[in-house]
């Protein structure tokens, strides 16, 4: 991995997967932009802002400037706080919040290229999510949450490829990376989940930053007997890890999301729009909702609802507020929709039931009204997926309406021009500065 | 966990444990100042340098102050830099590492009690070593580097006490902490141990930080089914966990090193020196030593050696070690005695067999000698061991000695008196004063 991450040439990336890098990053700025003034992101900068050390690195919509260090872990907890953010379906790593946040940070710092973030960024999120196929299903099910466990090997291979380290010094990179794995399943509706979310970013540069120094790792740190796989409980595939390396990318297979909120309940949401357009149903007309979906659905979003964490993967909350508010955007999965007494009532008129014989992605929503109708609408493939992808203007439309959440000030359409054009841009500090509040530019 | 760390209290700690806590701190500080300016820890300073915070807290034995995070992460790896700090037997965990300096900046940064400083030590080892039980041996088994996964829970939970959080809001931080808890056995050997090892400190610190801001975790992080423990392998034994809580105290079973090396070779040490000094055998007596021990022994520590991180776990240097040079300290385990022409001989002429009938903690040593004579020595415990604990004068005098080696500006008798009186010191800031070299006091 070492090797291919060094020796790798951003000519031999596939045109379609240079673009879907800027696609990503693109996705996963709007998202960091949307949760700029968020609680977590908020809570985030006031814990670590008394320790930080100089101002190298933009915060993402916001005004402060922080050490990369700092700077990467804030940005990774923004670009992940309102599960906006990409999915890699086959091991539902969010591939982008880990990996970006570090790359940018530090490109700016060191006035890299925009041609060289984004290639870093493909290879990143290449060894993040080849380490994720390497040890799925098991390890996600056993509890670790995949997305931090593996992000902080992105973050690594892709912070050592900016750092242009050579073979040998990027494998102690990725060997020191999994000393730092970490994140568990159980916390995901709790605050501790952003704070593993910022050190994958964080410990990934830091992994790169200490190889470059002459750190080192065993040469086995990952596949060992006694290396991360199978400390984590997994042999890892090989095949899977090394396999057609350079000839299949995994970030081909990256996917947007329509709504923020768990994307297996994409289907769920999809469904019940069809079903308030074709039939015309909305919340005083629902008796009772059944959602049947495979297995996975139920055990990720069948569970109780106190805030808006639960609420982003929430089977009951979702179909709650599409038949209420006819939308599932950022206002519905808001602490006050998660309060609002229609909500709950009509989360309490939910019912989630396992169909094995109903594909992983798919959903089925059957409404029974007051009047004793029963509607049902089935969904195969939901908006996002990648039978059914985000175009680069659903992107582009997203991320407006995120910035305009948490943003404002930001010029969202310079920013978005400069990610379709940031593989010709010579000083990736050009673009954190777009990224940065009017607070900023005025206090700076 | 909480409302026991949350509603401690400092009088009904046995006076015993409460003096341990001072060993335990004298032993570590000493650890950390030998090594401060050891490779480790020199590229630990270098690699986080630019990048850390305002100057709260002091790094043990240099000049430097960074921000509490940062003075963590590198004073947990100066304290564990030579395999020189202390050991909880049962677990093999080495409590004060990851706890101590988390502890020590944040009294330092907000000017708090030796008292206080040393309750929450005695309660953050409490957390850290009864998780270690909790889920020993399968979790160092499976690859898990125990003091890391581990520690971040103490310093996490150390933290939160200094701090005042109350039980909830304790909880909460070792939730948080089970979602930063990594580092694996492979790396052992590597510098990626002492990454894991800051980042123990440094993140339970964070963890605190971060809960007392209000950031959450999952009610059952540690032992929930997803949670941290079945993730990483183990269902917690929740008697060791909780059981005779204030009762018995885990503090009370730590262990001191005479020697800078795996605490499994301390017998095997103590056997070579006893047969040098009965029978007068040097290095050019010896034709063969074969070294007998329990299988685990032979399972850490029968290892090629090509540097000094091996050489410290190593049964063939450390039985060469006190053939050739009569001692078996800092030096001894130096890159230049490991380079030693006759010590790679004499490591060649070593051999370890497995006896399953030999206890761990003890160990035989036979040794054949160019004259064909045959000699034995046998320990049962060795020095340093709870049977044949280090007293209190041999603390210091390790003390004193590590001292000169890395830090001999330092005024060692102070800091010894400071220790012993901690309990009755206002603020922290003045043992660290102490701690930190002239170059400190002259620039400062």
């Amino acid at each position: 991995l070492g090797a291919f991450v060094a020796g790798a040439r951003w000519d031999e990336v596939p045109a379609a997967v240079q673009h879907e890098a800027k696609r990503s990053i693109l996705n996963g700025l709007g998202a960091a932009l949307g949760a700029a003034i968020y609680p977590a992101v908020e809570d985030a900068v006031a814990t670590v802002q008394p320790f930080a050390g100089p101002p190298q690195a933009s915060v993402i919509g916001r005004p402060e400037r922080f050490d990369i260090l700092t700077a990467s872990f804030v940005n990774a907890i923004g670009a992940n706080a309102y599960d906006f953010d990409d999915t890699h379906l086959h091991t539902v790593i969010h591939p982008t919040a880990p990996v970006a946040p570090a790359l940018l940070a530090l490109a700016e710092h060191r006035g890299l290229a925009g041609a060289d973030l984004l290639h870093a960024f493909v290879l990143g999120v290449e060894i993040e999510c080849r380490l994720g196929n390497a040890v799925t299903p098991g390890h996600y099910a056993r509890g670790w949450h995949i997305t931090t466990t593996c992000g902080v090997f992105g973050a690594a291979a892709g912070s050592a490829r900016l750092m242009g380290l050579d073979a040998g010094t990027t494998a102690h990179a990725l060997g020191i990376a999994a000393s730092q794995s970490g994140g568990i399943v159980e916390n995901l509706a709790a605050g501790a989940k952003s704070i593993a979310m910022g050190n994958a970013a964080r410990n990934g540069l830091l992994a790169a930053l200490a190889a470059e120094r002459g750190c080192t790792a065993a040469a086995r740190a990952i596949e060992g007997p006694l290396g991360w796989a199978r400390a984590a409980g997994d042999e890892v595939d090989v095949e899977e890890l090394v396999g057609g390396l350079g000839a299949r990318w995994e970030l081909a297979k990256n996917t947007y999301k329509p709504y923020p909120c768990g994307i297996v309940l994409h289907p769920v949401i999809d469904a019940c729009l069809a079903l308030r357009q074709r039939h015309g149903i909305a919340a005083a007309d629902v008796a009772g909702v059944i959602v049947n979906g495979h297995p996975l659905l139920l055990a990720r979003a069948d569970r109780p609802v106190a805030n808006e964490r639960d609420a982003r993967i929430s089977i009951h909350h979702s179909v709650a507020a599409v038949f209420l508010f006819a939308a599932a955007g950022l206002r519905e999965y808001s602490d006050a929709a998660v309060r609002d007494a229609a909500a709950i009532a009509l989360r309490g008129r939910v019912r989630a039931e396992a169909d094995a014989a109903i594909p992983v992605g798919a959903a089925r929503v059957s409404v029974r009204t007051v009047s004793g109708e029963i509607f049902s609408a089935e969904v195969a493939h939901a908006r996002g997926s990648l039978e059914l992808p985000m175009t680069d203007a659903d992107i582009e439309t997203k991320t407006r309406e995120l910035a305009k959440v948490g943003c404002p000030s930001c010029d969202v359409a310079r920013v978005i021009d400069a990610v379709w054009t940031l593989d010709r841009m010579t000083d990736v500090g050009e673009l954190m500065a777009l990224l940065r509040s009017a607070r900023a530019r005025r206090s700076d």
